[in-house]
């Protein structure tokens, strides 16, 4: 099989990569190192069932032209702003990488034929739920991200072009993934904090913020559970684990991975750390359960695990 | 008060705008004619009160200058491609007329501090139903148009960007609105083809396509209603009349309107008459009706209206 990866060399995507090629799979990896690095795929140079493309999803008729090459059967759809703190002074970034590449990698299914797709979505999408565990029938959906809402209408795209083209697609709802390869969020900005002042912390809001972490690896293992069976039409999953970390206790394990004492916390105070940040958050999994995959890791081991990989790569 | 009205010249645009100067607002119409007409507004002209520019909203400078020139207070957006046929065969029609000029007014409106929103969304963005009748918060939202999900990925946008500007949002969700100016659907395609062959008339699907119809006067009433009292946030509200009417008795009140006897029915079959389409469809209208707003024509009342509206014009 084919897969073709968009934003194959982004944190998430470069990990999918491993697995489809650990799999046996040939991979066509689009990326326009965006966000993405050359070096989350330096390790495949080489590699003869590694293809790549260095390439800006935006460009539609640049797209088409690798579709028309390379005749992908299935799309992993990676690419994405995922920095909602940078897109929140400038939406056009979002607007361009976040929905735009949905929209053309969807045209270009629908001109090629390609009939089955992998979506990486978000728990933004559902706004600010004032802590309720949402379903992936939660409603209202009201995104307070920019991020969160071109993914929703991302989402929305991806039903319209599966109703129309007999396209099948599963969208997976993640919450805050973590792992190697991660270029920022919480605990990168904690470790970089605490390497330039070990002695204090300043961390954003009251420190109760509280959200489930997902693992990477968790995630790649999850989308390779489902690959092989995709249901007619758009299957929505949440993905991730029940259990959270709050702010302080990842700040905690921060300072114990480093090896740290008596580091004194400062807390900027208020219930979210930034604008378009949902401040707590749960899901509900069963129907991600019901499937047989579970997370391997709870969100604190997969927070403490991170710490130790960032500090092994001496980030 | 300065309302600007994006899609000013189109069918229910200009109805509002007519309603906006009676009011006695000043009225800046952004239109590119893409869908909208010169004859729209064409009684406008020399109205000392009413601004025109002709402007393709996918082009932001040109609509920040519009938007730095005029400074208006309230913006009506109800600039979109309404053809979903027309689309289903180029979805980037949609992609440039739907979601990106919501995209781009939205971003003046972040940039020049424009607070207030009325937004045309539509009854396509819950996709097929099944025949249930849904309010405001149905789920899951499935749209299975490219113009219902360009629809969906607008009301996203608003979303996030009322969150994030403070900016307040009425957002309307219409079902087929006829009336006046209509230049596309069942009963301008009826009437075309019942004045070139007066003896018989093809209806798709089976005629038993059930929906409401709402006439512009009552959809522009509706928001001339709701205009000066908009909660803080986004409010949604589903608009119509929770009466109906069938494909059938579509054709049965044309060629009544049209003073014709003996005129064969043939039937395409199926369910649906095209693709994007949905066949029965139900609102539930118990928000709008708390507001003290009614509509003031039934869906039959509403049909039979604008055969007379449309045969008098000699259309």
């Amino acid at each position: 099989m084919k897969a073709l990866v968009a934003g194959g060399a982004g944190f998430i995507g470069s990990h999918l990569v491993d697995e489809l090629l650990k799999q046996g799979h040939t991979v066509v990896c689009v990326d326009n190192f965006f966000i993405g690095t050359r070096e989350n795929i330096s390790h495949l140079k080489g590699n003869p069932d590694f293809i790549f493309y260095e390439q800006d999803l935006t460009e539609l008729e640049k797209l088409k032209q690798i579709f028309r090459a390379e005749k992908p059967d299935y799309v992993f759809h990676m690419a994405a702003n995922s920095d909602i703190q940078a897109s929140a002074n400038d939406p056009t970034i979002e607007y361009a990488n976040t929905y735009t590449t949905t929209f053309h990698l969807l045209e270009c299914m629908r001109l090629y034929g390609v009939k089955r797709l992998f979506f990486c979505s978000t728990s933004a999408v559902y706004g600010d739920a004032q802590g309720q565990y949402v379903d992936e029938n939660y409603t209202p959906m009201r995104p307070i991200s920019y991020y969160g809402a071109c993914k929703l209408g991302s989402e929305a795209l991806i039903s319209a072009y599966s109703y129309m083209n007999d396209l099948h697609a599963l969208v997976f709802r993640f919450p805050n993934v973590i792992g190697p390869r991660l270029t920022h969020g919480v605990i990168f900005d904690f470790i970089r904090r605490l390497q330039a002042d070990p002695a204090q912390l300043t961390i954003l809001g009251d420190g109760t913020q509280c959200k489930p972490y997902v693992h990477v690896l968790d995630l790649v293992a999850c989308i390779a559970h489902l690959m092989d069976n995709v249901p007619q039409g758009v299957s929505v999953y949440n993905v991730g684990d029940m259990s959270f970390s709050t702010v302080t206790h990842i700040a905690e394990l921060v300072v114990r991975g480093m090896g740290l004492e008596n580091v004194t916390f400062h807390y900027t105070g208020g219930r979210g750390g930034w604008k378009g940040d949902v401040p707590v958050f749960g899901y509900r999994l069963e129907k991600i359960h019901e499937t047989g995959w579970k997370a391997s890791m709870t969100s604190d081991e997969a927070v403490a695990r991170t710490v130790v990989e960032f500090l092994k790569k001496k980030v």
